[in-house]
């Protein structure tokens, strides 16, 4: 084998790129490598670049032994070039640093599509053969390497689950710089580097995510370190970040609060250096921001990044067909297309291969020599192997407090009156105080803490804010387990970084606007259906985030606060990964919430009104109800021996009250309507089984809502969804749902059911239409709703406010009203029946 | 009537505001405005004021010529106070300098909740009550203004369509820059004013937002004034931007490329005269950039802006219950809240009101003072009237060549090979091209045009970029109809701002990563559902989304295209504003989007591949085809008299493929099956008609789909969505759908409808076990299936591609194979049957 010479360093003698358009490069300045570590650190370069080659191209033949031929060639090619040997250069100079400083590192690559590097890498450091034996270190090794990147039955073209060492979905661009600061959140030992593509860098999510230091505390969180990658080019056009004049982007990186460092250039052997260089000072600067902070500077740093400007395609062929394509957009996916047809083609892919000189960097066994090898870090240290990002280094289970202390006591079924999510702040508090050592529970939302009303969390922590604290401020401190920023992109992301390094949390949103993320959530959605092919994943806990303020609850903000749909959006995921609930009360609101803080690789979506309420269950009834995911009330039927008349279902907290109400009012006007109750807390039991592990067998189902019985269903969201999750149902046809239509605007959350016909007089007007062996008796009844309607419609445009006999309702159990008022027993709550945290409860555990 | 005196300006004496931790404004400057000017200026800041605490609280006794009562407030409290005085404050100085310069501007109210202020300034232009006679110009019609508002049967409280002067619905916060530079592109005489609240600034989209400039051209298009403003406080949480240092604010915003003019305080004096001197030279600025640009120079300029920091309910109460409420966070919505209930509080909000001294604004008819009255621009010129706002200036319909000149001839069913996008990029060059001198036509993507195979269009145009340009780029320059930036926030957004001002667009994007955009696209629905209530609000060219690279062709991008669901999303909307078509093939996808771009006030949602594929009807058929929505392929169905044995339904393009290789291969191995071959284009002539407008009635569903047969319904999306628009449909038990399911990954395109099971040979699978009449012949096709099945998996999984008999596979009308081949005819097209522009085909307008 020959030593590489002191020429290796460039790759390729040329002109300087034409079409680039950089600034020339800072006079070449001798950096800290060694001549030796010069050339080691670009024949590593060299060698991920060109297995990175060989996965977009070759399915055969992969040290080019043999002259390149056809049959060595993959039919469709795939991948990205553009972006991949600059994704290489910065892998191969963070191992030097992880190595030189024993650093506890992992990296978050934004330009996901150059998932043919980080395999790459993956595979020079060795992991990818430990995860994936079949993919071994030698000849027949590389070929599956690089035959299975983007074939079928192998892995996709940008970096996903399958990726070691990656918790960042690579398949749309945003979302880099959240992941990353999730991750440093209390890993104070942790560095993530984050590398973000200039591409990505015109997204909204990442232009926001560069405040997300203003959240990170340097003394209890870890560090992140930015790498902006410019290299100038889209698919198409130019980048905006790379474009603008320097002193510009230098403004606004310094207007995000970084000291950035500049790399840029095209020549191996000074980039080497220079990157080298700016590297060293970046992880000094942090290292000297912890200390600081460390020992007691609360002044929000100003943290290093580097700005690293390489042309695209780098080392690539330089022209194509007589056109630029190094430093060109031209380089982005495959740069030089036509190669089984095209002999010339054919030619420039093998020349370009060929300059890497593999025979150089792999042995006659297809290994990478051994002098190459010992650049990478070792064990966990490596990039592709840190346990940081595959579940955590040392992931606890969160210690959840006993649900009895925070019950409310119901004395009898609607006799209570409580806010659900105050309710879950008293536990969410408590949560935080038993895990405060453990650090590993965050709270994220946008500035809607104490509006969604689970402000009891602040007697025990504050919100985390690293600018200037003033007097008036509540609740601001530089640590604190609430993040409250207005993007509802960084509540996910930073939640998502969290949870995906092995840590828990609760992403608390308004309803109406968690659309938002609907694109983010998809994200992660597929990275969980990812890991659960993949037996070496460790589980991360799952997504939770409880939907407040919602759509029935408008009173606050006017039409503002629309569209229920997100749990369309979410059912349309795959059943093993996402859960949908919608406790009627605050009761089942906290054996919901405690469940989900126990699981793990979900996305659990849990609605819950704000609102002072009615209580249905105590706290153990809602285990069990919780527990079965849907039930009969028998409390509130009259069923009696015979099948029911009519089904009264409903699922969330607005369509239970209004059903009860409708239910009360049909038994006191129409005793002999034999009504059965039917609540849902876990939406998916409703579908079949086949479609979720959750879905009712259909005898079960059948027993719940009949096979011929009218149902009448109330539901928080677009009623269409509950069609579709039952049209295999028996009793498919004769179901009636009411819920939420994209209609007019309203103040007062009883008028908004009337709008929507989801109020109790709608539907007890439905249960009566729907049962027409009453005959006079029904059809009376039907006035007398009818004219209620009518009398409320005048009274709430008049007053601006409900009816007073909507207001004061209470469950009466269809007897006569019931003098005690609403606002019962919001306080103090007595002992109820023990139930132990963790108990399994009639099958909960089965159900879930 | 009193003449306010020199003292009017200060409103209330007393200690600066504890708490807000604002630096000392800079020393006082005599301003621009005289002594009259500037008390004119504060009186009718004041009225502004008066009217929206007004708003806020009462519901009678608009002019407190009574002493405050309770009867006179609402029951129900609602609005934001926080935003609303800054928001009258900017209104008021905007007045000013349009009068003085005669300016053509509009406004854009990032702060939506801010409305209270916003309709308070339209009613004293008196816009408000020539738009709502109702709310007039006199003390009944002030009573009705107050208690209109966030009132049962009012209006939001938030800006909305019934705001006169808007563009921007206020409820979600992240787009207000965005839509104000999509106003102001093609409008060169026009300046959009875009107040951006500092809550908002941290949101993703608005962070993206500020690189608007480099795409906006100050030759041709008109002028966007931001003003920052900083008031300090969220709900509960300081604000980034108005917390970071001065130093790190202005150089974030140099960064983004604007000269920052900073106007900072709380006396009003001081603050009147900074923002008057800030305006002027923002304005002058403008008119330099301008001129400049007219004149040929072409380097990006750097626009200004305006900083306008002011205290959060600046003028509202200063403590309650002896907590600081103006300038901090309890400002927000309600300062002082219980005042029904309290007599202290109520006597705070007498005093507030009271402090304005509306006795001097109004007259004893309720009447503005003339004076006052005077300082607003008039007609047209009024922020709140200005036409722009109200679907544009010279709204023109767009000038649309004749679509045969494009149309594929297609010699027979199947026995041509488009590409759908490839085509339609033609006849959008055109469009371009015949709309060139109106300048009313704009194409935004996220740097995908190329990659949509729409880069016909760049024969006539180019994309617009206002950074350096290298002599590699391709297709950039300073002016040009397609605009690109790798955010699909701001394409959404600038089309929404551009169409909204009465002009036309085609947003171009990834199916994959268009559901980013889904929380926007539930704004503009509100938008386009609360206009229709509006007949004074004149229509706006239809938001048309086209999605191709869609989920069946992931081949350059493995699975990180995915989730065909932002067609459920849609089609949660209401029925009058949103359109779903999923055209066939080429021809179709014209007559789509010929027809989409002539309508108005709807959201059009087209899905099309841009990869060959066969074409199966001509133009005039694709044009009865559409008109229809849904239709029997005669050609392609062999049921002959009875009722066939199974219908073969389809919806999208590669659905259809497999679908018509399925029929062709059950016609050739079991002869006498009868199928029919439906086709549905418009996807909700699936629904009721009660649900949707294009509904079919249910004989002609029931026509196409038979009552009792099977039918096999290949769909491009999730198959749940079949469901839901069907339930109520006769036949639907009989349905069987194959859509798309998030499972696995694969890289060829056959190989991924496999995974489905929307491939044609489940397909026939699945047409054979729905028909058990076949007995064993129909038993022994299964099993060829079968094999087939398993050669396809053994085939992709070795070779990387689909099975050669798959790629080659043409439409043979059931007879034997074809040995045309598949590429035949992507060339030049002969003339086909004539099809006049605009022509209405078979109730093609009856449908829409």
């Amino acid at each position: 084998m020959n030593e590489p010479s002191a020429d290796d360093v460039r790759i390729e003698e040329g002109p300087v790129p034409t079409g680039c358009g950089r600034r020339p490069p800072a006079p070449f300045v001798p950096g800290p490598l060694g001549p030796d570590q010069l050339q080691d650190i670009d024949a590593y370069w060299r060698a991920a670049n060109y297995l990175s080659v060989g996965q977009i191209y070759l399915m055969d033949n992969p040290l080019l032994r043999q002259p390149l031929d056809v049959a060595h060639l993959k039919p469709r090619l795939l991948g990205h070039w553009g972006t991949t040997p600059g994704l290489n250069f910065i892998y191969a100079h963070l191992n030097r640093v992880i190595r030189a400083r024993d650093l506890d590192m992992i990296g978050v690559w934004g330009p996901g599509h150059g998932a043919p590097g980080l395999v790459a890498n993956a595979y020079l450091e060795g992991t990818y053969s430990e995860v994936y034996p079949d993919v071994a270190r030698d000849t027949d090794g590389l070929c599956r390497l690089m035959r299975q990147f983007s074939f079928p039955g192998g892995i996709p073209s940008h970096a996903s689950p399958e990726l070691p060492g990656s918790i960042h979905e690579g398949g749309e661009l945003g979302y880099a710089l959240a992941h990353a600061f999730g991750a440093a959140l209390d890993n104070p030992g942790l560095i993530v580097a984050c590398t973000v593509g200039d591409g990505e860098a015109e997204t909204g999510p990442l232009a926001a995510a560069w405040h997300s230091a203003k959240f990170l505390d340097p003394a209890t969180d870890g560090a992140v370190l930015p790498i902006l990658h410019l290299n100038g080019y889209k698919i198409a056009n130019p980048t905006i970040l790379d474009r603008m004049p320097e002193t510009e982007l230098r403004s606004l990186l310094a207007g995000y609060g970084y000291e950035p460092a500049f790399v840029g250039g095209s020549d191996p052997a000074h980039m080497h250096q220079a990157m080298a260089a700016a590297l060293d000072g970046a992880l000094d600067d942090i290292a000297k921001i912890q200390a600081s902070a460390r020992g007691g500077e609360t002044e929000r740093p100003r943290w290093p990044m580097i700005v690293l400007r390489s042309p695209k395609g780098w080392t690539g062929p330089k022209t194509v067909d007589g056109k630029p394509v190094e430093d060109t957009w031209r380089s982005h996916q495959v740069p030089v297309a036509a190669v089984r047809e095209n002999p010339e083609h054919r030619a420039i892919l093998e020349r370009w291969l060929r300059s890497y000189r593999p025979e150089e960097l792999f042995d006659g066994q297809g290994r990478l020599i051994g002098r190459l090898a010992a650049l990478a870090p070792e064990g966990e240290r490596r990039l592709s192997a840190n346990p940081q990002a595959n579940g955590g280094r040392h992931p606890q289970p969160l210690r959840l407090p006993d649900l009895r202390r925070y019950a409310v006591t119901v004395p009898g079924h609607g006799a209570a009156a409580a806010e659900a999510t105050r309710v879950l702040g008293t536990f969410l508090r408590d949560v935080i105080a038993l895990n405060a050592e453990a650090r590993n529970f965050r709270l994220m939302g946008p500035d809607e803490t104490t509006s969604n009303r689970l402000d009891a969390v602040f007697a025990v922590t504050d919100r985390v804010w690293q600018e200037a604290i003033l007097p008036s401020d509540d609740h601001l401190a530089r640590q604190g387990r609430v993040m409250e920023v207005l993007s509802e992109h960084l509540c996910e992301g930073w939640l998502e970084g969290y949870v995906l390094t092995g840590r828990h949390g609760v992403f608390a949103c308004y309803e109406a606007f968690i659309h938002i993320v609907d694109s983010m959530v998809n994200q992660h959605a597929k990275w969980l259906k990812g890991v659960r092919a993949l037996s070496w994943r460790r589980p991360v806990p799952s997504l939770n985030i409880l939907l407040s303020s919602h759509v029935w609850r408008q009173d606050h903000n006017g039409f503002s606060h629309q569209d229920p749909g997100f749990i369309d959006f979410v059912a349309n995921k795959r059943g093993d990964i996402q859960r949908i609930y919608l406790p009627p009360d605050a009761n089942t609101l906290l054996c919901i919430m405690d469940h989900c803080l126990r699981t793990h690789d979900r996305i659990n979506v849990v609605v819950a009104g704000k609102q002072p309420a009615p209580q249905w269950l105590g706290l153990d009834e809602a285990a069990r109800h919780c527990a079965a995911g849907a039930g009969i009330w028998d409390w509130a039927s009259n069923e009696g021996e015979a099948e029911p008349d009519v089904v009264m279902a409903c699922a969330g907290d607005v369509p239970t009250l209004e059903t009860l109400a409708a239910v009360d009012w049909l038994r006191r006007h129409v005793p002999d309507l034999r009504v059965r109750v039917v609540n849902v807390v876990d939406l998916m039991t409703l579908a079949s089984r086949a479609m979720h592990p959750h879905g009712l067998d259909d005898p079960t189902f059948d027993g719940l809502f009949t096979r011929h019985r009218p149902v009448v269903f109330a539901y928080h969201g677009y009623p269409w969804l509950i069609h579709r999750l039952t049209y295999k149902r028996a009793n498919h046809e004769n179901l009636h749902v009411h819920g939420f239509i994209d209609e007019g605007t309203t103040t007062t959350p009883f008028d908004m059911c009337v709008l929507n016909r989801l109020d109790r007089f709608h539907l007890a007007l439905a249960a009566l239409q729907a049962t027409p062996r009453l005959g006079g008796r029904g059809d009376h009844a039907q006035l007398i709703l009818r004219e209620v309607l009518d009398t409320h419609r005048e009274y709430v445009r008049r007053t601006g406010d409900d009816l007073p006999e909507v207001k004061a309702w209470v469950w009466s159990g269809g007897q006569a009203p019931d003098p005690r008022g609403t606002g019962a027993d919001i306080g103090p709550r007595g002992p109820s029946e023990p139930v132990r945290p963790g108990e399994t409860v009639d099958g909960w555990t089965i159900v879930s």
